[in-house]
């Protein structure tokens, strides 16, 4: 039994799953699953790691004996969730867990095209892996199954950082198919669970736009700009990763798409020059990574976002469109599109909101719980 | 030739069309649509009225030596972009143009099935109406016209309130068809121009849900409802306007719908009652009036909304959805999703957010206008 003291069980109660380590009064010796209770009573069932931070993780906010069965069951719950869009698309990729928003906190779990890679986040989840993989392998038809644990804050958690098998024959990489694109995505080396599916419904959205050229800055392996493709005539992806590069152009090929050209660059280098020499885009796509990793990066995170879609709005063609994203928490949707009226004022342009986007519905938003809330996604087309 | 100071002049460059009689420096004597200049040079072209406290309302960011045919021009454009649905849906109702968000400062036109209302908000304007009407029937097939100008703000203006005909035989009502539902719009005695066209779209959005029971809070003529009624087994409108209601019940009737019962009453008693009873329903829209009208209302409408959306959280089945609006500008979209965040801690209800959705396509919004934003509406999902 894990005990709270009142800031951590006015917490719970408002539906936040974390209580901080100064908030927990006693809790068992080891990590693991256990039911959490203040003077008021028993409040529901928690992930629990003495020796981390964020020291409870709640997953459930009534009693109940046996916590793994409960977590398990939210597993199977979470997974069944996405069933339907697996049955209709089998080689396409899906987050089948996403952590809190799932009311799964600190387990990831994505499928591509059949092969699953998953990320645990916590001490408390290690002892349950062997259930969680059985629970998996029931509801999901899988040809492998992936623990890619190499994520940074395993080490603030007490966890080792290794990528092994859990489950079947794990490729090196495997293709995706999104729309009417497919894509490889490097299961083993990539980038978080190798691609970032988070983005799949705002690349199929831009299927709706058409023009002479366009560009996609920040494109990794070519994702955004793969898609435009199909329906602008000339489409420039820029990248300071030359192996992303490689992977974009090797996806062109394999989509047999030719008016595709890649540019190895420092983003805010290249929109300096391509203002200089007066170029002009009909639809520009800005993904940086995330600028604002920390609280105390958030002005200066305010400031380079703002350059770029400064840079960016001055290279649009009259009625142009500028498809911009910020994944960063910190910097929270107000700030983001105040930052974009910013950059609209200073580049005295008129931009028409076309539609406020986020990540996915894969990647589920609790109401309670802003931290799952993160990617942002701005349509603007130039009036 | 206007002339407007270093601040005025800040504001135009930046792309908000309004300058403040303060930063106005000289204009002409009359209203009128005129260039606008500061001690940079020509800025842009404008309404201006010397009377108002918004003296100017820039409608174009470049010179031009004919103001009037700039604006008719402009007014032909956005009637064009709504050319396609109109062609579509010619008995469906539109908003034709929305003011500043359409570079039409002043200027709202609604459609309705073949019907047109328009309603003017500047002196500058009054001389352009019939030069504006005949672009109006150029573009659009029109069985009438008419102008609504009855809201009190054109008091500010120094404008008389006044409801007349401009064009044909206006009928005291007319049927306008929305998806698969069918509603009687009063043209001449209803709210704004006779219909909330902004929420046709989110009206349109919630025949994706289907259940028992469903709740419509706030249902004037029952647009929410009535589409409900197609999926849900019993839907209960409630509303403060008696005469709301009757043509809520008569819209049922002619739609062929009787499981749509009405309740005329005050929401907020009318969710505490049903607290006290235990009711529950899978589905409650909650979409009142702007309950902050002014930005001294702020405190007490935060308050007002919370209580709202607490009270029908509570009413929520396992599972329920709650499609909860604000249409206050003053209540900002940041300080709306706040304070459904407190009702859901409050309530002690995990939601999770589906889609956050805003004003239908045809009331475009100006990132560099903040009041051309005003409606938020978030689909949450209790989990």
């Amino acid at each position: 039994m894990i005990k709270v003291n009142s800031r951590g069980a006015a917490r719970l109660l408002a539906r936040h799953p974390w209580v901080y380590k100064s908030d927990v009064i006693s809790g068992p010796p080891s990590p693991g699953l256990y039911p959490v209770q203040s003077r008021q009573g028993v409040l529901g069932l928690a992930l629990y790691n003495p020796d981390s931070e964020i020291t409870v993780r709640a997953f459930a906010f009534s009693p109940a004996s046996d916590p793994s069965a409960v977590w398990l069951e939210q597993l199977r719950k979470a997974l069944r969730r996405r069933k339907s869009a697996l049955q209709a698309q089998p080689e396409g990729g899906f987050r089948l867990v996403h952590a809190e928003g799932d009311l799964l906190p600190a387990l990831v779990l994505d499928y591509y095209a059949g092969h699953g890679v998953m990320q645990v986040g916590s001490k408390a989840l290690e002892p349950l892996t062997e259930a969680m993989v059985g629970v998996i392998l029931e509801e999901v038809p899988l040809h492998s199954l992936l623990a890619k644990n190499d994520q940074k804050s395993r080490g603030l958690e007490g966890l080792p950082l290794e990528v092994k098998p859990l489950y079947g024959q794990v490729p090196q990489s495997v293709q995706v198919q999104e729309g009417p694109i497919r894509y490889r995505v490097d299961l083993q080396q990539g980038q978080k669970t190798g691609a970032f599916l988070d983005q799949r419904e705002n690349r199929l959205r831009l299927a709706a736009f058409q023009g002479q050229t366009a560009l996609d800055v920040f494109s990794y392996h070519g994702s955004f700009a793969l898609h435009l493709a199909l329906n602008f005539e000339r489409v420039v992806a820029v990248d300071s990763s030359r192996s992303a590069l490689e992977r974009a152009t090797e996806n062109a090929r394999q989509n047999g798409i030719s008016n595709l050209e890649t540019q190895e660059a420092n983003a805010f280098e290249f929109l300096r020059a391509e203002e200089k020499r007066r170029a002009q885009y009909d639809l520009i796509v800005l993904d940086p990574p995330a600028l604002a990793k920390h609280r105390r990066d958030l002005e200066r995170a305010h400031a380079a976002y703002k350059e770029l879609n400064l840079r960016a709005l001055k290279l649009l063609s009259p009625g142009g469109i500028l498809a911009t994203a910020s994944c960063s928490h910190h910097l929270g949707e107000p700030r983001f599109y105040e930052m974009l009226a910013e950059a609209a004022a200073d580049a005295h342009r008129s931009m028409r909101l076309i539609e406020k986007r986020t990540q996915g519905w894969d990647h589920p938003i609790l109401i309670n719980v802003p931290e799952t809330f993160y990617l942002k996604f701005a349509l603007l087309e130039m009036v």
